[in-house]
């Protein structure tokens, strides 16, 4: 009755408005590409990932893809997020998986040295005025 | 006496020493390409910024440029980091930039929606034994 699996872009979260809205705008391309994903928080921020697997599961999704918009895995992704969704399957009745977090892909860390490399080249090095 | 700039590419940190292994793993393209750049986190691991600063203020260096690997800048990028700066320009006489952090440039975006699709390509969302 609905597609086979709800994406969870997972982003971090932040008490600064500004943040989400920077990462609502770096994840567009993606929630345009990929079917079926929206953004979620781990906390701070709505909507909370639990939220949006809530929904999911009164939608009548079977299965939700986790993929974590983070540059690395540390204590969120090795514990807190796989605690977070052991709690969530139980309660909702659903499988969920959780992805490796996007910074693992070799290819990100080429478009960084690419980003850092335009950026520098657009700052001004100057030795300010001291 | 030295290169012009110090190149700062900054990560937060973590006390999980393997989200620092992921992340100076990411950085490596980024090292390979910029002269005179090396990763510093801003709490949590070593080498700090300050660290970084002060060696580079001792080997004649005039200024840094302190590039966030951050996909968003909230409190941290907006107040901690610029606060940070702003004293160790004090403290070490040498003149620090502050250049927006990766996640703000479109390429990125991008380079995130195609890790993501290549990411859900290769995972399994067989809807595990439920």
């Amino acid at each position: 009755m609905a597609a086979p699996s709800k994406i969870i872009l997972l982003a971090h979260g932040s008490s600064d408005r500004r943040w989400c809205e920077t990462f609502e705008t770096l994840a567009k391309p993606t929630l345009e590409a990929v079917a079926g994903s929206v953004v979620a928080y781990m906390e701070l921020s709505e909507p909370g990932m639990e939220t949006v697997v809530a929904e999911a599961a009164a939608e009548g999704y079977e299965h939700v893809t986790v993929l974590p918009l983070f540059l690395a895995a540390g204590r969120h992704l090795r514990k807190d997020v796989p605690a977070m969704i052991a709690d969530m399957e139980a309660r909702y009745r659903i499988a969920i998986s959780l992805a490796p977090p996007v910074g693992e892909n070799p290819q990100l860390g080429l478009a960084i040295r690419d980003v850092v490399e335009v950026t520098l080249a657009n700052s001004t090095p100057a030795g300010a005025n001291s």
